[in-house]
């Protein structure tokens, strides 16, 4: 894998097409009020707009673009509980292809019925989420089909459109923070940004209570560590090889946020802005917020990767 | 005013130039959960993705770009505590104009203070909203400024401008509930819906803990009511002549819901759109869950109107 080489702005440039196919360009807009909190100009891409609540299914649809017509047939294999799992599923149905989506028992009900809504078969299998993965992994090799992993390359040319989006409205930005999970919308991000002015900071952030990424690119060795965060889409307790290399070549810094200033950037930009962030898409607020001499005076764009928070985490934070 | 010609889709699309040199299209999403809950296919019109919020905007910028130089020169004033005063804030700023909005004494110091940093002069006067109104008017007149009421005909042609959107996104959709406040959205809606296909019905939803509108509409007279409802943006207590006059040419029928149901569809917006509605934009949704049987298998526009619920409004809600 480390062979391979690093996408480009041209692979974003070509996923373009598949993307705007299905989806129109998200508002990038500026926060008076955030910026007085913070000290910086503030301004919000608002992926947590698009059909599926976040910026992954840019990902999908390009993905879907690509496949064989016997691809297309055997269907679209994956594992997930979360935005990757939906959006796999939005694109398939785009393109009339079967979506087989592995959850553990137990998985959230309102994320089943959301992936079976969009015309999904979700099954479930085994006590966690590692043994459905593997589980479905055996399903696609056997049917031929393509299992989806959560990094593929193709997924990142797809979400380097959103990058693209904000360099055009914004040209002058001066650093652009992104909640890394799996890390395809960071390396994503930095590919476009870093390509396009390389003097835009780009810069990753986590849950201090969910590590691994962070970890694994400070010392540039592959880091597991424990994963207790509430913030599901920032939850990664193994790093990912693919995009800890593109991150090495490109990140500018890598900064942690602790739960319960995500959850006090929730409330913040419900107040302030009036759109709900799950855990993952307000973790560029907390990092503005803890680390404000670090871009006071700056124009930051915080990429607010997607809204679905479920509405007794919500009422949980709220209370 | 009854002599003047009602503002037609020609009008709306000359609007057009105006909103996109600032604004962009707003998503028209499907819900297939919300769908098997009234048991209509539901899509929502999402005009809380607004820069403030609201779908207002469209209106201020229009109003604004018809101005004078010397009406440039002199400034926009109005009264509002909500979305409109946002809406010619945000229109002034993007034009070079001051504008000076009079708030009553205990206004919402949130809503101030948006106002505030979108560089209008917020100014306190009075005890409530009408004594502000009608000392700005006179500050208006005496300054040869342009006072900008809630239902003014070029504000009528810019909102226009999201039916239009609707139209070409959706054309065969069956009915569009729309929120009523002093009348703009619903006006505006039916005249871009009726003259493009009139088997299209147009439908207005109001609190039947403020039915001022609705009473005029069904009578044929205007009809002042109480006003106890939560949900500012549709809190009319006395009836706007010139929306009247364009809804009983237009609109097909009006709806009411209580507080309750409004209540528990913000509830429900949250959960399975994880998007924030202000009361007025949770009304069309209350309406089509209560009249399930009035738009089952039918394919219906639901205009999310506004986002911009207060925080205190939202916790009193979910706790």
């Amino acid at each position: 894998m480390t062979d391979h080489p690093i996408p480009t702005l041209t692979d974003v440039l070509a996923a373009r097409p598949h993307v705007y196919r299905y989806l129109q360009p998200t508002p990038l807009h500026p926060y008076p009020t955030l910026s007085r909190l913070t000290g910086a100009d503030i301004w919000i891409k608002h992926e947590n707009h698009q059909p599926v609540g976040a910026f992954k299914v840019r990902g999908g649809l390009t993905y879907a673009a690509h496949l064989s017509a016997a691809e297309r047939q055997a269907g679209l294999f994956t594992a997930s509980t979360g935005n990757h799992g939906q959006s796999i599923a939005y694109a398939a149905r785009a393109y009339g292809i079967q979506a087989t989506i592995a959850v553990p028992e137990g998985a959230n009900p309102g994320k089943v019925a959301a992936m079976r809504s969009l015309g999904a078969e979700v099954v479930h299998h085994g006590v966690d989420f590692d043994t459905a993965r593997e589980w479905i992994m055996g399903v696609a090799a056997e049917r031929n089909g393509r299992f989806v992993g959560p990094t593929e390359e193709l997924l990142i040319h797809g979400v380097g459109t959103y990058a693209l989006e904000i360099l055009e409205s914004l040209p002058d930005v001066d650093a652009i923070l992104v909640p890394v999970g799996a890390g395809s919308g960071v390396c994503a991000t930095s590919i476009v940004a870093k390509t396009i002015n390389p003097r835009i900071e780009v810069i990753g952030v986590q849950s201090a209570q969910a590590p691994a990424m962070q970890q694994s690119w400070q010392s540039g060795s592959m880091v597991t560590a424990p994963n207790t965060t509430f913030a599901e889409g920032i939850a990664t307790r193994v790093p990912f090889a693919n995009t800890q290399r593109i991150m090495r070549h490109y990140l500018d810094d890598f900064l942690l946020v602790d739960d319960a200033e995500i959850k006090q950037a929730i409330v913040t930009l419900l107040e302030h802005t009036h759109n709900l962030a799950e855990g993952a898409g307000a973790a560029p607020l907390a990092a503005a917020m803890r680390y404000k001499e670090r871009f006071a005076g700056k124009k930051v764009v915080l990429v607010m990767s997607g809204g679905n928070l479920a509405l007794d985490k919500l009422r949980g934070i709220l209370g």
